[in-house]
């Protein structure tokens, strides 16, 4: 293949070059894949209207985020595993957001410890993202030395009460390899089940920001901002958690709206 | 084939054991299969609003119909000649009801009597599909029957004043098997056209409640609310009656709205 | 092919038995063959509101139009030159319309003479359609000959001012072979194109309900009634005069509001 | 091939007959292409309302554009580097324009000088399209020889700040061949993206109407008024600069509505 110049090419290596256990993972989402493939057509749906005769000399895409400026404001989501699809993982991610100008977020399912990843790019902005397990001690210490090595800012997923049924690693029996070992592992450990808005309150009181990550509806933008989210991000996992929910981008004006200014 | 993993997977192994004469019958609509194809693509059309942060270490889908409890909100429809498919029919569906804390609804044209249901999943729930034969007689003796072996509900199917035009039952000439003899034999008996909403009061009458099958507007769901439905059940024979007829779950809405909770 | 058992098996029978240049005649559209697409798509879109527990023991789809009583409310509309698709052509056609209970509208350009046809199938209830050429006398000639044969309506097509560019018929060269003389040769003779509303008046001059073939907007079906149309026929003319025009069902209820029971 | 009779042929008889280099180049469009696929798709959403019965012997496109009488109301739109496809390039172009009675906009980007197309096809309607180059004496000097040579407006296109990322020319890695000099090389010189709609005011003084040539949006389309454009083209570049953005047909509207009568 020539080199790749679009997402789709890239996609398309990935089908390459990965093996099969590693691209269920990656490229599957829950159940029958509506939410899936609804994320991208929400993209084609919208339409840019576009200006022209404006001064366009001189560009800039840059943006704050939590009092942080970034040159991209495209941040990086907190993957888990990336060891599966490159021996580099997410220390080569942390590389490439210092590289763009963004912000990347560790995923507590990493496969390097957030130590690592600030050893690796010290100068990237890093967030670092929070499962709450059942057993809050592995949860606790993880933020701690997240903490203590500048990511600064806290991204609380609550969309994983129960991991969500992505047939495509039904197909393949996904299987972490034996040599990688995840900080969190999200298919050896029980999710607290249990986790509510006072959770969040909790995590506000390891310092930092707290971000929360999976919000699709007016309502619980509402009540993230009640209980003191710095952030909301709208998402829907990626379409990898619960099929048949809105794709992201058609979710965003309704929190938007009920955000109304109160978190970013 | 792999093990199946989901309700497509069901389907192409059907059309892999099954013979034609069998997968013409269970997988066939009406017509075109307009409505068959609409009663799928209905459920891709509509989205969850999932809201987060909520306690789910105990989560239910226990619910009451008709006074029984189940544990699964999916009701087993009526489904005629079981044994074409598989040697145990009806008798298998009652022990899977049973075992998924459902109710079974046995269908007039089941290729087993109620009492042999009854004696081989005694412990399942159980309703009884009635279709009104011109020869009224056998419909009485089998609701006696199954009134007399414990089926708690009657199910009038009322979208069948005659059999729907089903064109791969066409295509393969479809027979019933000479060893299989149904109680109510759909395709060797006659229907009575004329039945009205006076019978729902007539079926009333042999005791337990009785639900009405096969509605699709307003209009008759507030008739079978005021001839004493106890539930309706707002379906389009699965798209093997009327084609052209809108997906069930579209026409939810405007019969929920007219029943108005006097019936389930 | 096994015997047919629906329309689409008939298409295909069509495209199996036809040569070229009569498949091109009968199965094409105008241009991107956009409306003829639509024609069918519209009728998936609409959904049926079926009613239940009504008593159809004896049920009829008989209606009278023009104060013809006909059994099947699906008329036969004018379509050119049937015998390069089966010797028996035109003929064959009104024995079957007779056959089922309905009307046969005989082309201008058809492969038979009016007096053929009424030979033919003197039960069968039959109108003739009108095309006005710029050489009036043959249309002329036609009309006499359809009404002094028994034709009991006139049905005048309005949106043919000029032949509808068929790429089909371009791709193959159409040509109507030389054993056959149309009536009325659509494509030697030349199509009045100033033909106007007051020739509507000049057809019903002789005798008979006139019905106007070709009307997909209010503003001409409110014109249609005021010089005397007795029926109005919503057509595209199958998608082949001009492309890029409503489904004939779509425009239907503009149409019938418009006409307002002035006309059929 | 046989004789291609409309435009998908022509478009399937330029795939066999260009060079990958010179296809890539006149099919592609920016990005995904989504807004090349919906410049067609939006023809075929819109649906005509045809009148019938009206005298249509005397038929007649003709209009004016900018004082300019013309008889096909389709204009040919600035296409660079004609001479890629055929050696004649844009003075077969002017030659076809004058033919068929309409107007030629030649490009700035055009393999031929506009005393060429003059020279060559004296009687052809043409304007001329001006790019603003960051070096403005080249736009200064093309300008001046359109005007000596009878080019009677010129065509301000406003929607290329910067070339549009078209994947197609990435993946073929397009070239101007050698043999061709191209009057503005829109890939070697740099666009002026500081221009402005002053700059607009700086073309009308170079005598002739100014057309602004890429407005999708009404607030665009007031501004082209205020700063004195005696007609605005409604375009997206043929989806060739910025994907995601309407198609032009769909845009249409809001800009009629927005000009109001004060340029064409």
């Amino acid at each position: 293949m020539a080199a790749p110049i679009n997402v789709w090419d890239y996609e398309r290596l990935a089908e390459e070059k990965l093996d099969a256990n590693a691209h269920a993972y990656f490229a599957g989402g829950a159940g029958d894949e509506v939410t899936l493939r609804e994320n991208v057509a929400a993209f084609e749906r919208r339409k840019l209207r576009p200006r022209v005769l404006v001064d366009v000399r001189t560009v800039s895409a840059a943006t704050t985020v939590l009092g942080t400026d970034i040159e991209l404001p495209v941040l990086i989501a907190p993957v888990a595993l990336q060891r599966i699809a490159h021996r580099d993982g997410e220390l080569a991610t942390a590389r490439a957001a210092a590289a763009a100008g963004t912000i990347m977020c560790l995923s507590t399912a990493a496969t390097v410890r957030p130590a690592e990843v600030a050893a690796a790019a010290p100068e990237a902005a890093r967030w670092f993202q929070v499962y709450v397990f059942g057993d809050r001690s592995l949860t606790e210490e993880l933020i701690a030395e997240a903490v203590e090595n500048g990511f600064s800012a806290l991204v609380l997923t609550v969309d994983v009460p129960y991991l969500g049924r992505r047939e495509r690693d039904l197909r393949v029996d996904f299987k972490i390899p034996e040599h990688l070992t995840p900080a969190g592992d999200i298919f050896g450990l029980g999710f607290d089940a249990g986790a509510s808005w006072r959770d969040l309150e909790w995590l506000a009181g390891h310092g930092g920001p707290v971000v929360v990550k999976g919000i699709l509806t007016a309502e619980d933008a509402r009540l993230a901002c009640e209980h003191g989210a710095a952030a909301v991000v709208v998402s829907n996992h990626g379409g990898r958690q619960l099929d048949g929910v809105p794709a992201a981008l058609d979710a965003l004006e309704e929190v938007v709206e009920a955000v109304d200014g109160r978190a970013e």
